[in-house]
This record gives structure tokens, sequence and C-alpha cells, in this order.
């Protein structure tokens, strides 16, 4: 990592926590909200790679919606309209990890610049950063929706190279999903992985160059790294 | 379905029981044989999604060892070699659901061609439908080896207007698996989804032309509909 020139981080569940819905969900179906959180994410993700591999592409938004649609049908929970628009609306104010807020203020302070590369559309990004007060820390703010296929599909990694006008090689692709850790190392990218809750990254041929458990981590392991 | 000229098949969860490993898998963890073979299913279709999107093709045996590695590491579960051989192999020699061979007699009997399109390679196809004994009915055994892409992508769906020689509107695709069954309807099949355990059906934007729940009801929903 000793030519780091800029850090690009995945969105959801990387800097966010997806399942910071779950306390709206519990509101409208009682105990359940994080049952309901655990599918509706895997879903959400499925149907991105999915639609990916149609060819029948769809905003995140929508899959997202999609998502929730097949969750509460599998769990037989009746989903009226004006639940389905709070939930979703939900996801564009999800809540950032708790050590977010400093670490990425450290991790600025040292002259990085700094990206989102996401999934998600445009418009859901900046609410979502907006939201958490955090636009000022991101010099870039890249969505999948210019390409029109989701990841790990190697053309949205490929954004992050353009906005930073920088090689892979020097950007350092910072994610807690394992599956997107290994797309971005794949297509060539140095990679850091953040494992907060103990998982397992999966075999994808692929390994992280770096682990961390949580983001406040990161700047220690860039400094003692550029100074090695 | 006035103009069904040929019937395809998927074959693992559709003509063929993929828990039917299950057994196997607890005779090395006794007690665990359908928790691993649950997430070893889901691991390896992830793998095949994410594998296709990042343009890092595997054969599917490959991706199966990979998720069983993964399922054994997240389990914490120790998997030797001997272990990792047999259940990978015990992938070859997966059981036809119970209806599979009077249903496929019956169809045959009707005068249609039928096939099976599959993620698997040409030898695990072969491996699995002569173990059955059911080689004899199928007069072709597709495998996705010469595309080097996974399920739903549409080059997958294509090999079998091909080797039918027949537009995709004559071909009937059926399939227990509920996204294979919506990127096969995305790519022009008509559709019959096999709905053996009250699953629901993925939100990808189709709806299957046809429901059962169990194989022996399509030689009916043939006649029925061809004279219709």
């Amino acid at each position: 990592m000793k030519h780091i020139e800029g850090i690009v981080f995945d969105l959801y569940g990387t800097l966010y926590d997806v399942h910071s819905v779950a306390g709206r969900c519990s509101e409208y179906f009682p105990g359940r909200g994080l049952e309901i959180s655990l599918i509706w994410r895997q879903k959400q993700l499925e149907y991105t790679w999915l639609r990916s591999l149609m060819g029948h592409y769809l905003s995140f938004e929508e899959a997202t919606e999609h998502a929730l649609l097949y969750t509460c049908k599998h769990l037989k929970l009746p989903l009226n309209d004006e639940a389905r628009r709070t939930l979703c609306d939900a996801y564009l104010k999800i809540q950032p990890f708790p050590e977010v807020h400093a670490a990425l203020a450290e991790l600025q302070s040292m002259g990085l610049p700094l990206a989102i590369l996401s999934n998600g559309s445009v418009n859901s990004i900046r609410n979502v950063v907006g939201h958490s007060g955090l636009t000022s820390r991101f010099a870039h703010l890249i969505s999948v929706e210019t390409v029109e296929v989701f990841k790990p599909h190697p053309n949205v990694y490929h954004l992050a190279e353009k906005a930073f006008d920088l090689h892979r090689s020097q950007i350092l692709f910072v994610s807690s999903n394992a599956w997107d850790a290994s797309g971005a190392r794949h297509f060539g990218f140095p990679v850091c992985w953040i494992n907060r809750t103990g998982n397992t990254f999966d075999e994808l041929g692929q390994t992280p160059d770096h682990v961390i458990n949580s983001l406040d981590q990161l700047p220690r392991l860039l400094k003692q790294t550029h100074t090695a």
C-alpha cells in the first residue's frame, strides 16, 4: 500500500448499516424486524446479481422494493402501500456505523481523496450520505447508474478509476461485503475487508490484502504501510 | 402452450434433489447434514452468479467445491481432503425426485423431445443422469460449458434453441428454481415452475406461465393445453 492515492468505499453494509432499517420494520411487524431485514438484504443482493446476469437492469431502489415484496410474501406478512413506501424510504436514511464519522474525518485530514462507489442510484447515495451529514468528506459519489449493471461487474469498478483519474493499483478499495471485496480485487484494486462481525470470507479465488474489524483501524494501517 | 415442440428441464433442484447429499454430509458431521446442504447450495448458486458477473468463469464442480469449503469454514467444521472429495463426489450421484422416472417416461411416450439444460459440466450431467438410469429419456444433455457463463445469462438459454433447432416460443422450460424460471421467461421461453414445497416466486419482473407442484402433473397439463 505504498502508493495509495485515493480510497473508495462501498456504501451499503460497509460505511452504513443496512440493518438499521430493522427498527422501522419492527414498527409494522413487531418482533420481526431483524428477520425481515436479513431476508430483505439477501434478496436485494440476489436481485442485483440476477438482473445484471439476465441483462435486465433496474435501479437499486426498484430491486430493494422488489426484495421487500418478496420478503413479506415469503413470511406471509401483509404489506400495505403505506408500509411499503415507509420501509423503502427508510433505506434512504440508513445510519453509518458508529466509528465512521471520526474515521472519515481522520482519513480526510491525511490528504487522501475519498469516494463512495455504490450499487445505489445517484439520488439514493446523495440522500443517504446527506442525511448522515457526511457529504463534505467525499470527493466523488459514484453510482452504477451510468453503466446499468451492478457489482461485481468490472464496468462498475472501472468507474472509480475514471473518477479519480488514477490506475487501479493506486486506489484502495474498502468493503465489508466479501463478494464485493473479491470482485474489486479481481478487477485489480488493493482491497481492505472490514470484518466487523466475524464473518467468513467468500471462496471466490481472491484474498483481501488487508483485514480490519472496524473502520477506525484504517488510518493507522495506512500510516504503517506508507512509512514501511 | 399449443405449439410446444420440445421440453427443456433444469437439472439441479428440478429433476434431481440437491439435498440428497445431506445424508452423506451427516456421515461426516452427524446431525448437521441438512444445515450443511442448505448453506452449501445457497453459496454454490451465489458463486455461479458472482463468478459470471466478475467475468471469471470456472466449472460448476469447482464452484461446488468452493461453496463446500466456505460452508465448513463458516460452520467451523473440519473438512479433510477425503471428506471434501467424497462430498463433492456425492453431487455426481444426487437422486431424482420420486416422481421423475414415471413422469419422464410418460412425457417421452407423448413424442416430445426432452432435454436438460444445466449449469453442470458435460461430464457432471452425464454422470448424474447416467447414475439414475435416465440417459435414454433425453435427446440432448446441454451444459453451460461451451458459453462459459452460468444461468440466468441469456447465452445459456440460447443453447437450448440451438440444440433443438426450434424457436424459443416452441420450447417449454421447466424449473423449480424461481430465478432460473425468471431468467428463462425473460429470454422468451414459455415457463413451467415446479413448486414442490410451497416456495415464494422471486420478484424479478416475471411470472411463470404454469405452476405445478410435482412433475407428474406435467403430462396432463400438456394434454389439456394442446387440445384446448
